[in-house]
């Protein structure tokens, strides 16, 4: 059953939720995997039977994958289509049965739920450390509704606030040359660009299109984010980036207190009137 | 010897230029292969010993990449390093014993050499019915000076005044959806997307990065070029387009009547006056 240690703990149903055990102590701390596990399974909750379903990739999503199996499995939905994200998401889903198709035969998604990396008090997402920023771009921007789950860490005041990567999927083609495009268009923000390693003889990782990744690692706020996308997509040589600008419909926060639901245009208002009231504020995306 | 059947036949120093002989008949007409060999020759006057050179890719940048090594072997040019745009003008290159190199090395070009499919009254242009436009724009982006040579069949109006393709390279996974995209993006010019197939077996044609080519065909003047540009890169699946804005530094053009050598500051302000006091022109790339 659901856990009723917090009046934020949201469930828009009766349905249980089966979170998982406290951790050995006697505390109330979860690890991070099982919050992501609570976040992912309150994202099923909107899906329904006969839908076409985006089906991210990485920690987070696998477990809404895994759910969407386990719900399928029991009968509790039926007639669902999945659009995998990636090579690895497609396995997972075929070992749980699940139907799957893709974009040329269903362009139009009903909904999809994926993690991402960092969210934006305005909802806007670096996705693609997982290294498969593309394919869910294409998938998430064809999504009638496109759902987020992360766990409480992932929110920042800024895209790049993390310090952690902002993804570029580069063609492998003099890849150095457009990395030091990249690093020179982004150096405004105190920009550090580096080829993303995978193999295990210290090679690049090669995304499932057969391109590479570089990472860039932000110091400062970008600002207008639109300008700098538009910037980075104007290099040739770069494929596609891992910001996903005004696409996350709502997210899905786990955190200790339990589980925040933020939608698009409420949390936007929201923000706008504490920019302007009251200036910038710690608690930002509390609601 | 240069022909000096008419005085718009330009040449730049004395040196000797190896015009094709007349076609068997007696007549001056000159085949379309034969203008792109004078302008080819044309444009290698601008290459001096010690440069880096953007070596192009199609049935006119041949012609220059050809009459490049007939120069360094007769020992007219040394020290050239050519960074080609395609693995066909590599092998080209190669068999013709021009060094090479590529972007990683020289990141800085001096000059590079190219075709082009069409060439509006601002220079800019058109690429990639040839099928390399993604290298081509990445290393003649990245040149200090990029003449263009095309016959004078190449000169439109406006970008897609041909009716021909404007091709945009797009990453293979789930092509058709990308290209409906595509399409619907520019359905305001009245526009058709095809798939461009290459293979023996009416498979697709694969680009040197691994992508495929969607061809474009235009009805209507797109208007701000820029605009439609942004509206195209947006499109996550879209690698590059084969639009060159505003890269061309000068364009060689071959036609019965000679060679005439526009470049881009010029031309832009004689048109603009056009516009401005007399409205469109039929010959509007005379200077």
């Amino acid at each position: 059953m659901a856990r009723a240690y917090d009046p934020l703990f949201i469930t828009s149903d009766n349905s249980p939720i089966d979170v998982p055990s406290p951790s050995s102590s006697s505390s109330m701390t979860l690890t991070k995997d099982e919050l992501k596990r609570i976040a992912a399974y309150k994202a099923v909750d909107f899906v329904k039977s006969n839908m076409v379903l985006g089906l991210g990739t990485g920690s987070t999503a696998k477990h809404a994958v895994d759910r969407i199996g386990e719900l399928l499995r029991q009968g509790k939905l039926v007639n669902i289509v999945g659009i995998p994200t990636s090579k690895k998401t497609q396995e997972q889903a075929l070992s749980l049965n699940i139907p799957l198709s893709d974009l040329d035969a269903h362009p139009v998604v009903d909904l999809s739920i994926d993690g991402a990396d960092e969210v934006d008090p305005c909802l806007n997402l670096v996705k693609g450390r997982g290294g498969s920023l593309l394919r869910e771009k294409m998938i998430e921007g064809a999504s009638k509704k496109f759902v987020v789950i992360v766990d409480e860490s992932k929110m920042v005041k800024h895209i790049g606030g993390s310090k952690m990567a902002l993804p570029v999927e580069i063609v492998p083609f003099c890849w150095k040359f457009t990395a030091e495009r990249l690093r020179r268009v982004m150096e405004g923000y105190g920009c550090e660009a580096k080829l993303r390693l995978g193999g295990e003889k210290g090679e690049a990782f090669v995304t499932d299109n057969g391109n590479y990744i570089v990472d860039m690692y932000l110091e400062k706020d970008m600002g207008d984010l639109r300008v700098v996308s538009d910037e980075i997509l104007r290099l040739p040589g770069v494929v596609e980036h891992g910001m996903f600008l005004d696409m996350a419909s709502t997210v899905i926060i786990a955190g200790e207190l339990g589980v925040k639901i933020k939608n698009k245009h409420i949390s936007c208002i929201f923000l706008f009137f504490f920019w302007w009231v009251l200036g910038e504020r710690e608690d930002y995306y509390a609601l």
